[in-house]
């Protein structure tokens, strides 16, 4: 299967599996499980998630156990945008072509949905915890997915990251509180995407740090090569950017260097199949769109 | 010690650990840790967490296991507070007689510290589990306790409720409409501090029954006294209550009878120390402010 294919087949399994979450649900509330479903279901490209089973199947030759896990990461992806559209954050009308949660749900269940996503992501993987362990491996397992994937999300990862991005419309940034914003907003749920799924696989301490670096390699890659594109396309910056501190020639050196260095992290791994992951890093660090 | 004075020496330890929490937490992001602790020590009655700590000795004699998860319900419940108050929610600009997190903060920052607040109760039951966790036993007792608190935070619990509340704004609800309202958005988080509580504390399926019978009583007698109170002081309503569709008489009577059912659900525990228990759903349901 091409890469693109393989994409495809994993973005239909993570869609079922969504869409399977909210089948019968009804209510006096019903109102935000449709606010809900509409922002997971307006166009994501459900990377993280992807990386997420792709890196557990690596691992353990299967994804089944980690689809919970992917769903509740997928979840805390959605419910961030969700916030950070906004009007008091963004203020964004449109997100991938579709109007955002509030210009359809209004700005209360808007924020009322994000909560929602957010606290379905924490009950999905608890549930799925007690679930699936069968042992007191399985538990810390899976406790230890849980706990990456909200460390990532958290006031020292993906909120912290919004917070400093936030502070900065206002106040100017040094290249160092950009890395910062950066490895936090952007990087920080995509590398717990790739830990997280080497956890529930079964990687073991030294496989964790090598996947934690790929992960967060592409995390940083895919964000310097949003930045290149923006350029590229023209569009009117007003934000400190990567580019606010170096040339895009040096940009697209970082870029180069981050894939190589992604790849490099796999080759620990080279008696798995490791094809997915090296090619899914080469196309998110290096994509033209 | 009278209730009080045990209530006044919870609090305490309660905030203590609440504070250690942030202690020598800086960064880029320390916006968000000043605006997460404002709203956390704004006067708050800590209830929920109180519930939690007793309801756990009671059973077991100690409370040490429990802390952590009264501090994520304390969070929980500081999160749904900041939201609540927000300009496109309840829009209030003061909570206790001081300006709520958006006035001083700015709604963004107000949004992004509910996030985190709501983050960081997961990642606090999450990393406790771990950490206390001996056997098989221990994972299974703590995450029985964490879903139970999930649940109740989430879509088909607190956020629920408060979903129904936003909509009831625009358009009657009937008696049925609001019973969901009340026990979702009040009661259920009650519920789960005495049920995780005891669950924490090893309690048996027979005994968790009856610590939620206990729960739901004093989590909905609580909302009615409120309404009897807001009569009482004559404050201006425009919403629906319980005195929409009942006589003072009837909700009075109605107080009294879940007051003697939640004391009646305590008799099963008659060998251990119930005086806190019996005492404090007494005081919560009787209260006259």
């Amino acid at each position: 299967m091409s890469l693109i294919d393989e994409i495809d087949h994993l973005k239909e399994v993570i869609d079922d599996e969504l869409n399977r979450i909210f089948v019968n649900k009804t209510g006096y509330q019903e109102k935000i499980f449709q606010a809900m479903k509409y922002s997971l279901f307006t166009g994501g490209k459900r990377i993280r998630p992807i990386l997420l089973l792709k890196s557990c199947e690596m691992i353990s030759g299967s994804y089944d156990e980690a689809i919970p896990f992917a769903l509740a990461l997928e979840m805390i992806h959605t419910y961030s945008l969700i916030h950070d559209d906004l009007p008091s954050m963004d203020d964004d009308d449109f997100r991938r072509g579709k109007p955002t949660n509030h210009k359809i749900f209004g700005e209360a269940i808007a924020i009322l949905s994000g909560d929602g996503l957010l606290n379905l992501a924490y009950e999905i993987m608890i549930e799925n915890t007690i679930l699936f362990s069968k042992n007191r491996e399985d538990y810390y397992k899976f406790l230890l997915a849980s706990k990456e994937i909200s460390k990532a999300s958290g006031i020292d990862g993906m909120i912290g990251g919004q917070v400093v991005d936030i502070l900065s419309d206002s106040e100017s940034i040094d290249s160092l509180e950009l890395e910062f914003m950066y490895r936090c907003k952007t990087a920080a749920l995509i590398e717990a995407a790739v830990v997280s799924g080497g956890i529930i696989g079964g990687a073991n301490e030294i496989e964790i740090d090598n996947l934690r670096k790929y992960g967060r390699c592409i995390g940083l890659g895919y964000q310097i090569r949003d930045d290149i594109l923006d350029i590229d396309e023209d569009r009117a910056i007003n934000k400190t950017t990567y580019l606010s501190f170096n040339s895009l020639e040096t940009a697209k050196e970082k870029v180069e260097y981050l894939s190589k260095e992604a790849k490099l992290s796999l080759e620990i791994f080279k008696d798995n199949n490791i094809t997915f992951l090296e090619e899914i890093a080469y196309y998110l660090i290096n994509r033209n769109k």
